[in-house]
């Protein structure tokens, strides 16, 4: 009987409503259009009102966007406002826009305070004022005090509900004032309690689980964390994201200039600064915006995708330009410009798998000043090991292909040179850019790949010049 | 006074020892250094004893690798053994290798159940009978069950010591029970006790902060989440990461075939697995195998790059070999050959942008066949709204180069046609390799840029042969 309940429960939660790609399962999602197109408030609640935030957004998303503002309008106080915290940004601010400011601020006063700010911090100024108007005072200032800290800040990540007590309470004292405490004063959860001074400032931390292990008589102090990590407020969210990782934190104090304690960061926040860090990164390397998104428009994404073309355009151009120098050559010996691209190609390869690599490196700092040198070294003699190898390959079967052994061994040598250019540019260039505060990830393949077209062209060539004496 | 206190407190800690890159201040590494080779056991054991398992492990691979071993062996029981599983693989089974079983044994002994599987799962089969042979039978038979589970599975991945409580127990009651049982039969740390039934079967999950807060005389069933998630022990690691990722977990039970709960995954070992995967994406895209380490010696990196070089090597000469096809055209006008490559080029890295958004959004779940037509209909517009906006520039400036109009029209078209033909390739490419579970980050890259290749050398003579007639 007791699993016949679970499975059920389980069944009525998440597990149904997808198949298993990860979509919705179409049956679901006909349901619902269906009562969103009779306008059957109650069988959409039926339908949605259960799932959770997450799934409530999947839910938003894959709906058309003039189906998506009915569903909030319909479902009315059903509808969690954290489910707009799970989706992508563009989709999250279309719905937003859309609806009342006041429906916007009553489902604003739910949520926690850093939820809250997520979805406010991309609205309209006009838009923000009005909704924060909306709110009860107190609710009002703290929301204004984080939209106040920079973007990206630990402050507009942290939550500003979290759990104090005096070090000199002992952990029963503590333990009664929390099962006395009024619902709306504690978080929704939470991990850890944070001992402060009559200023504020933090002194310790106390996970729950070590309040209760400990005797009731115990004082706070004496079992209190006094290595007391904590972050800044102003402090980046990828320095933030690195703090959790390193240490394997669950959750991390924030705090202002004077030490004082102001609000506190979960690591479900950190997960999603880690993953659009390491979004970001990827799509850096693929000469994609790091705010590409599904949803965006064609003509946004042509615009924005354009700017990397060009600049590709340009060095393509340079690229071109090195061959038109041996026009001479290619002239006389039309068998270079067929094979001059697989130079080039091979070399860009060889420079786009260092680069990843170390652009990987310094993203997450395991690429520092006590190992550069070794990784250099070792870059160089694994472009000379694999120039070696591809040189004699490639050599062989172009000889062979034209006839011509001379050809090989051009090419050979050219393959050599470019797999050892390409191994110092796609260490050395995202180094320097790093150097300079440049993003290495955006910046590098469009010189590295420069250098081992320019490299490749102009070795094969001037090789191939020389050696059959085309000059 | 209290400032100071704190000041000290965090200087005592991790942040004096590291610089502003993120590497360890040399004067601490010199140090070190220094104690390690003057054998002063006392001297390391004061530098490095007090350091977060984290710290001790960047410590770990700032050192050569003999000064390593020294460090570990100096260090006797003050080395905390969590630190080996903070550094990567490589560096860690060199560690392990060169101690003597007996002191890995000792050490593992102090760890947690998921701490201690990462360090065995890749010793050496005889190694790891007898380091678990050395443990007491309790813990060996644990250690054992988990290292039987397969790689990369929630058992693998999970710590087997947990906290239990039956749903007719009172919170008080629970609470008394923590606060008198033994240390060693409770986890380091825990966020949320498990209800189960006398066959072990999972019925709800309860938080600390709820427990806390609940009165004293109320029944834990009363006040469990019956919303219970859970994985099941031989689910992949990436799913257990997505599931977390979703519902923003802390921690999830881990269940068996008979729903018996068999251990907890907790959120830190899980943002290692999301920086895994984020990684592999990165790399595959890169052509640089996942498991490639800064560590990794020349030889097994360059064997490694090999294989993915190869098989650039093979469209590389595809594409040439479509040049190949039009030697009598490119004899007759070198310009040909000279621009080619910029038509190539350019619809490679149009390709690339769509391919690494396409190969993102699969990796997330986030393109799905809901909106998969939507997202093929972007791209394609994309590709030709920017074809046509480069098709225009390239072919102005190559008609003005060569000073032949002819030459910018017949770029112009071509580009406008590899750029489409890119957007096609690389949104195809991947969901095909998807569609058949071969990982579209490993594979897509060389398969796309060969379409680029082929089509943009095909296009280009092929129209240039057309239109100034010189088949």
């Amino acid at each position: 009987m007791a699993d016949m309940e679970e499975q059920d429960l389980i069944a009525a939660g998440s597990a149904s409503i997808y198949d298993e790609d990860g979509g919705f399962k179409s049956e679901f999602l006909d349901k619902v259009k269906a009562a969103l197109a009779a306008g059957d408030a109650e069988g959409v609640i039926e339908l949605a009102g259960a799932l959770h935030e997450s799934d409530l957004g999947a839910l938003l998303v894959a709906l058309d966007s003039d189906q998506r503002l009915r569903l909030v309008e319909l479902m009315g106080p059903h509808f969690d406002f954290a489910a707009l915290t799970e989706i992508d940004a563009n989709i999250r601010d279309e719905i937003l826009e859309e609806l009342p400011n006041r429906a916007v601020a009553e489902g604003v006063r739910e949520l926690e305070s850093d939820d809250a700010v997520t979805l406010l911090e991309d609205l309209e100024p006009e838009d923000q004022a009005e909704i924060l108007g909306a709110l009860p005072p107190i609710d009002r200032a703290q929301l204004q005090r984080s939209l106040d800290y920079p973007e990206h800040s630990a402050g507009r990540l942290m939550q500003t509900t979290f759990v104090t007590a005096p070090p000199y309470w002992t952990a029963g004292q503590a333990i009664d004032v929390m099962r006395d405490a009024d619902e709306a004063d504690l978080p929704d959860s939470f991990f850890e309690i944070f001992i402060v001074d009559p200023a504020h400032r933090l002194l310790g931390t106390l996970f729950l689980d070590t309040l209760l292990r400990a005797r009731s008589t115990t004082l706070l102090q004496d079992i209190m964390s006094s290595d007391r990590r904590r972050v800044e407020v102003t402090e980046d969210q990828e320095d933030v994201a690195r703090v959790f990782e390193r240490y394997n934190l669950v959750s991390v104090a924030v705090v202002d200039e004077g030490e004082r304690l102001v609000g506190v960061i979960t690591i479900d926040d950190v997960v999603d600064v880690i993953q659009e860090e390491a979004d970001a990164n990827l799509k850096a390397l693929g000469g994609v915006s790091e705010s590409e998104e599904l949803s965006d428009t064609v003509w946004w994404t042509t615009k924005s995708r354009f700017v990397w073309l060009f600049v590709n355009l340009i060095t393509a151009f340079v690229a071109s330009a090195v061959l038109g120098l041996f026009e001479g050559s290619l002239q006389k010996m039309v068998a270079l410009a067929v094979l001059a691209p697989i130079v080039a190609s091979q070399g860009g390869n060889a420079a786009t798998q260092t680069m990843t690599v170390v652009v990987r490196a310094l993203a997450t700092r395991e690429l520092s000043h006590s190992n550069a040198t070794r990784v250099l070294w070792r870059e160089i003699f694994v472009g000379a090991l694999n120039g070696a190898a591809f040189g004699v390959l490639t050599g062989v079967v172009a000889g062979y292909w034209f006839g011509l052994a001379g050809i090989g061994v051009v090419i050979a040598l050219a393959m050599l040179t470019n797999l050892v250019a390409g191994a110092l540019g796609g260490i050395l260039i995202p180094r320097i850019l790093d150097h300079f505060d440049i993003d290495p990830a955006v910046s590098s393949s469009a010189f590295v790949t420069t250098v081992t077209d320019v490299v490749g062209y102009g070795s094969f060539l001037g090789i191939a010049t020389l050696w059959f004496s085309l000059g």
